[in-house]
């Protein structure tokens, strides 16, 4: 099980301010009215200062899904059976996903982290296999998984950012896949921003109402049985998180220490996201916030980061959709930086007197 | 000067109920949570009934900006001179506009049509010169254009289209680029819906405080002098319109005739549907809407046509650029619609009990 030592994070810096400043001369100077193109000139200016570039390309691209079961389950707090996990893990892998035909769209490769599913898959070129158990114990009756293991899934994250930049990466999209994660993502939300789990309780992949009440409790009981501290990021994960939650806090952790951007996609991704920023603050300018989830409590999650979403297009599926379809625009908003002509190159007049 | 014929918008077909309702059952079979997929599933389900193919594909992709010049730029209603118009014309044949760049990146063509700006430009094979005027006349002072002109207008936007469909077209995107044609758009907004001037006028390109005031006063001029007839669509292009503008309600009645989906862009496309809507409003289901710009009075137009924008990344830049980025959602859309495994394929567990 990889070790997770807390120094390595200081390694992460702080985005560079001289490739900022040239991206937005660059924006000014580009044949537009100056801001003409919102966000998409924000985002731009944002991955200059991720990679250090002016003019960034954002070519080469991954979406890593991570995985993992929770034994929270047994409260029945899901509109699916567990086995779905591994079943469409399989899908993914097979290129039938939702997630595949959007990165297949943009480009990218996608990657399956299996930090801990229930099902043994067989070796597959896209699969990460690194359970660090048969899912997690359920936390509403004690923690989900040791300190120890909390830190691995944050390891497992890091190294396949590390592992995928080798191959090529100028950026990275956070996916996730688990039956019942919604469930430990919403009491990492309670644990961090102190809200009532029932105001932060959505229907996931389609509860009914006395699920949605199921699953309720089983976040109060989780918060009760466990008394996470929101000071201690690792304690929050080990107590009430999830194997891929862990894991995909590791992939955002890893693209800051990369000095590449990471798209992170809806609820679950977000409640990734909230571990990897209590733990290293300074890893929150590296992140790009793809979509506000149809899931109640999310847009709390986004408050809670300081991020703003890029797409909202009533969204609620999770394995790195969202994340997908904003690394588009994220491509876009670079290719427009590089590639568009400035006004004195194409001899265009500027503003009037 | 190509003639008119209302009759034509009688062959605009409603949606094809049949290909929806199998569009529909399918995104239902899909590995997926029904619903999860939000906006994304709403609108492939749209260009299902549009097409009438329940599996639609969007391969073959135009973009087609339409240029105008405007004689109420004596008004100082703008903040660039109208020699821009021209020179921005120029810039995207060359490639080096906005608009070429991400047009590039969703693999959409750009064509640009000349409906009536004052530079002449050398002939270029994604050009279409078919000016009906050296730009409009000042409508703060009179009409715009002759009932003949708006007419005519509105042929070569419908013409376009259909050039373009017999060339292999799936989506149309419009755009637009005249310098000062955020005054004419605020102008027929107000005739639309009534609403003052002030609260639908804009900064458009930048204009300063002294400016907006301008444009406020020569929208209201435009009113009393013309005194356009909001039943009388074609009227009120003729009395505040623009020769671009007249164009783009051609390309959304183009579109619907065609049976393919049309991607409005921001104010001033919208400006245009608002008169192909208001001419023949059985084209509206044939209309995606790509953004809320941020443009004052907008969001009363959207409003006023009954479209839901898919995208909000705070444009205001036109030329169609906003419509590129949402064809690329409409693909996404619909290539998870027809791409991704059923249930029944990927041997997936649907919900439990």
């Amino acid at each position: 099980m990889p070790m997770f030592d807390p120094a390595l994070l200081q390694q992460i810096q702080p985005l560079d301010a001289q490739a900022m400043a040239e991206a937005d001369a660059r924006q000014r100077a580009l044949t537009k009215p100056a801001g003409s193109l919102g966000r998409l000139e924000q985002v731009a200016t944002q991955v200059a200062g991720i990679s250090g570039q002016p003019r960034p390309t954002v070519a080469r691209k991954a979406i890593i899904t991570a995985a993992g079961d929770h034994g929270v389950v047994a409260e029945g707090v899901s509109a699916y059976p567990q086995e779905v996990t591994g079943q469409m893990v399989r899908n993914i892998l097979n290129g039938g996903a939702a997630i595949n035909v959007l990165a297949r769209q943009i480009g990218a490769r996608v990657l399956v982290l299996d930090a801990g599913i229930v099902a043994d898959l067989p070796h597959h070129p896209a699969l990460v296999s690194a359970k660090l158990g048969p899912g997690t114990a359920n936390i509403a009756r004690g923690p989900a998984m040791s300190r120890a293991q909390a830190g691995a899934a944050l390891m497992l994250g890091i190294d396949a950012v590390r592992r995928e930049r080798a191959l090529g990466l100028d950026i990275v999209g956070t996916g996730d896949m688990g039956i019942g994660n919604t469930t430990p993502s919403a009491a990492i939300c309670a644990a961090f921003t102190g809200l009532d789990p029932a105001t932060i309780c959505g229907r996931g992949t389609g509860v009914d109402d006395a699920g949605l009440q199921r699953k309720i409790a089983a976040v109060r009981s989780a918060l009760q049985v466990n008394r996470p501290d929101p000071h201690d990021a690792l304690g929050v994960l080990a107590a009430v998180g999830g194997f891929e939650i862990g894991a995909i806090a590791g992939i955002v952790l890893g693209a800051a220490l990369e000095r590449i951007p990471v798209v992170i996609d809806g609820y679950i991704s977000t409640a990734g996201a909230m571990v990897a920023v209590c733990l290293a603050p300074q890893c929150r300018p590296y992140i790009i916030a793809a979509h506000p989830s149809q899931e109640s409590g999310h847009a709390a999650m986004l408050a809670w980061l300081r991020v703003e979403p890029l797409l909202d297009l009533d969204l609620r599926l999770g394995e790195g959709t969202g994340a997908a379809l904003a690394i588009g625009m994220v491509e876009a908003a670079c290719r427009v930086l590089d590639e568009m002509a400035t006004f004195a190159e194409a001899g265009v007049s500027g503003r009037g007197a």
